[in-house]
């Protein structure tokens, strides 16, 4: 059966038909406007109402970046788009004019789903996927179920506390994973970095037209590549973030494969190396338990749409 | 049908009939010598044996503190009991003349799983167990099922990491989160107080005879329920902690109760308003979500035979 | 003999004449181009000449925010002012036609000094200033003499690391005592608590009108003077990091007053209570030395123009 | 003029006639009882007295452990002898028939002090001394001048908080410096990787005849000299912490000079270009000033010989 998989972002959707096979057979875009939630539903409904004229479908499931209610029609809060208790499942249901179930899901748990399902997890049964973005999202498989918690709020991993006192987050705490272990967090410290010690910068600055509040994540990785000390080091210590909050989720749930997505996977070894080193570093009982295995995802900005039509389908 | 369940422990063994309601109908301890496995076998089925020819039982669970491996037949590596990749149940089953399945579960989760089943937890379908005592142990239940990860060796709770660079700990680490949420954390900021802040320790000092490193963690319990000062402090540290890495867990697994197990309950609201504060402070997105309900476990020292023993019958 | 004293800001100067015992007998403000350090010389040069027409003076200080020379002629470098190892001294003399010296002090230094000569440190021999505003200044008196360091650079307390991976700081580093103990410290950690905790944080955003990023530092000690449970807490945190980073600085220098100027001291005792707490909690050897006192500074405002005139006489 | 230097151990004394120029003439050492005081007085006078009869001296200086009152007379408290505000220089002026004063400073102090006049220090003004020992003592010296603080209990550097809620001290508190960077913080770290990373840490178990406990600071100087990876980390860990904490240190005092002294100096540069990178790295300002030399001290076990004497000259 061939399901829509819909990824809803601030100010675009991407809307896809999927087969069983995780692979994406057509897909469109459409700009939203992000304080209007009938608008997003619209778009949303016109896109699925189009494909649908193509393509026959046997259910539509919405990533939507927020909390979504157990039963998976609603969502209950969502930091950057205007849903508040938003029952989203329902618009669309009456929007669109196809009688296939609608579910909601959150949209790191839908790209998750879909490198479990169709991409670096396919053998596994318990995985963790970290999202290295603006933010650090994830998704969690345990024993092959996707994990919902009890409220939809699960697999928040950014949010855990790596530092008490740490750096401020954007929920309004310290110390969250997501400022040690994220693209946002290479770059401000790289820009750190740039002030504290410039002639070790002198590269990042170069790259970046000379001020440091405009070094980027790719100045680094760029620079990295080329051999850049301070460059190595940054995404080094990027790395060993990822993989020592990896190790104490892996103290809790014993995945046997972690998931790196997210930009920040265009660094390869020079990430994945410090990641492996962190974790190792990290986990307890070394030596008496097997290592988790730590690998790239493989579906990139398709992974909501396709983990979002497979959720769908079940 | 009624089931047995051995809770196993370094020096000493108990064995008891559970029936299915989670009741303990007949109960046997037994000393036993740590180093000596064989010893361990022994006595537990010697007293398996006497069991069963009062009780018909239909299956044997065993609770074992240490690595128990994916088909709950072996104990992979145990801190305290000379098992190495040991297969304990295949041992039990030659000795103990039933033809009943034996199977082996890790202590810690056998005995979330009798909170689960029959106590703080039976209503619940995402549950968090922390059982607070010389280490901190750990019980996970998502979606009505144990967690026990890729290998077995899920819910090591008390090794996620909550201060780096913080208190070493047994394992090799430093900042394990049993560092700062166990009695034995508490017993020890009790004696540093002693040392640091010796006026303000004058009513634990004379409780513990005069010297820090005779303070024990009932001391504290007790100074507090008189009113003192150091000693309500310490426990609202503790509690703290528990409550702040419960938030971190949280992030990850949005359970709907945490249940507090070990010696420490005696101290009651002493402890179990700190942890509820120190939950709601550090919880993501509170005010968008529900807050987990923090109870005391209600199954004392039996919570391993009851665990092990429903466990077995699943 | 009479000195003058000027405190120079970002945008305005200010220039006074004072006497042996401390007074300001008089005082011009001047509005300055913070960019144009000529600018600034003329503006200090015209206030100079204008106050030597009516008194006597026999020296002139200069307070400036920045790195100063061991020679007190130059300022190496300032955050604020586009001064560049910059003969301010020297320009001084120039366009002043009085034949007095002409020496330049680091601000805080001089802030502190007026304390330790004619405020809440006259009769301290060892002293540690601490200026709580917008960031953590301060000025160390050993012995009765005002510590410059080797190069000028000394007594740049905020910049002691308190938290390894913690806050950034605009000085490129993590963790540095003032991302923990200034003003603006607490205004930050009112706006996330007003994100962290909306509840509890009602009467500070009532105070703010609705907006958590409004909070300012007034409104929490409005809010704390009222008995606001979050905005106690908040000063009592502030006051804590600054008795606790104290303790640190007494483990190197053995003060035996510790001064608290700036803003914040408007909290009076909801904020010099934990200080004090705080510092006793954290001070090595308690108990076996005797325990600095914590007091707010005397002068206000005045504190850069007195302690630099006094300085210029010495 | 010479002088004659004692330095008090707990279980032994140094006891040597020093001249002018900071060469020890001559020297004699005591075995002595830690807790019996009275025999510590008689073993420094029969040597004294000893020395005295074949070096003219003008002055005797006694190296304590402990602290020293401001009139450096008494030892007020110390951790490892039974002085208890002990009236140390008028009992030896009692026992011994010489007429010379005779003055009592803090050990480190004194070692610093040899350093700062006849050694590493002999060019500075402003230095930082450091020695990396069991524990972490120090003394600073501010423009010439060395800080003893208003009670005598100054650069207890060891005792600076690192790291909040880090590894205990002996002294009550968490996270104090010496924990960090000291030898038996690098053997307590050793020992955790050999626990918690078996295999990386296979060279320093053979060297320690295979058990984690028998790890010793030599073993990871010398596997580290040998390249082992892990022992390298160690102390470049170390020397980070130590680095890192100076430039705290920096912050406060702006030295010029660095001295590392103590045991672990047998590593060379594998310990001081860590110290100074780390150093680097953490310093405020830095390209805006002058960076402190980092050096090893030049004295060894005489240092606190030396400076006494020196100091009792003054």
């Amino acid at each position: 059966m061939h399901a829509i998989g819909v990824d809803i972002g601030g100010t675009k959707i991407a809307v896809g038909v999927v087969d069983e096979a995780g692979t994406v057979l057509a897909k469109i875009r459409r700009d939203t406007v992000a304080d209007d939630v009938a608008d997003i539903d619209r778009a949303i409904a016109d896109a699925c109402s189009e494909l649908a004229k193509e393509h026959e479908v046997g259910a539509i499931g919405l990533a939507a970046a927020g909390f979504v209610s157990p039963d998976r029609r609603s969502v209950l809060f969502a930091p950057n788009i205007a849903w508040r208790e938003y029952p989203l499942a329902e618009r669309i249901e009456q929007l669109v004019d196809l009688d296939v179930p609608v579910v909601v899901e959150n949209d790191a748990n839908a790209a998750g789903w879909a490198e479990f399902t169709f991409g670096a997890g396919r053998d596994a049964t318990d995985m963790l996927m970290l999202t290295v973005g603006t933010g650090l999202g994830g998704a969690v498989v345990v024993d092959r179920e996707l994990v919902r918690g009890r409220w939809g709020v699960a697999a928040e991993v950014g949010h855990m506390r790596v530092v008490p006192g740490g750096h401020y987050c954007g929920c309004g705490h310290e110390g969250c994973w997501e400022q040690y272990a994220s693209g946002s967090a290479l770059e401000r410290d790289a820009r750190q970095s740039a002030i504290a010690r410039p002639a070790l910068a002198a590269r990042l600055l170069e790259l970046a037209g000379g001020d440091p509040r405009s070094i980027e994540g790719p100045h680094v990785t760029k620079a990295a590549q080329e051999g850049d000390e301070l460059a190595v080091e940054l995404l080094a210590n990027l790395g060993r973030w990822i993989g020592e909050g990896s190790a104490s989720v892996a103290a809790l749930l014993d995945p046997e494969l972690i998931v790196i997505g997210g930009g920040v996977g265009a660094a390869g070894e020079l990430l994945l190396s410090p990641v492996r080193k962190g974790y190792e570093a990290q986990l307890s009982a070394l030596g008496h338990r097997p290592v988790a295995q730590i690998e790239l995802a493989q579906h990139g900005n398709e992974a909501g749409i396709i983990g979002a039509a497979d959720l769908a389908r079940c």
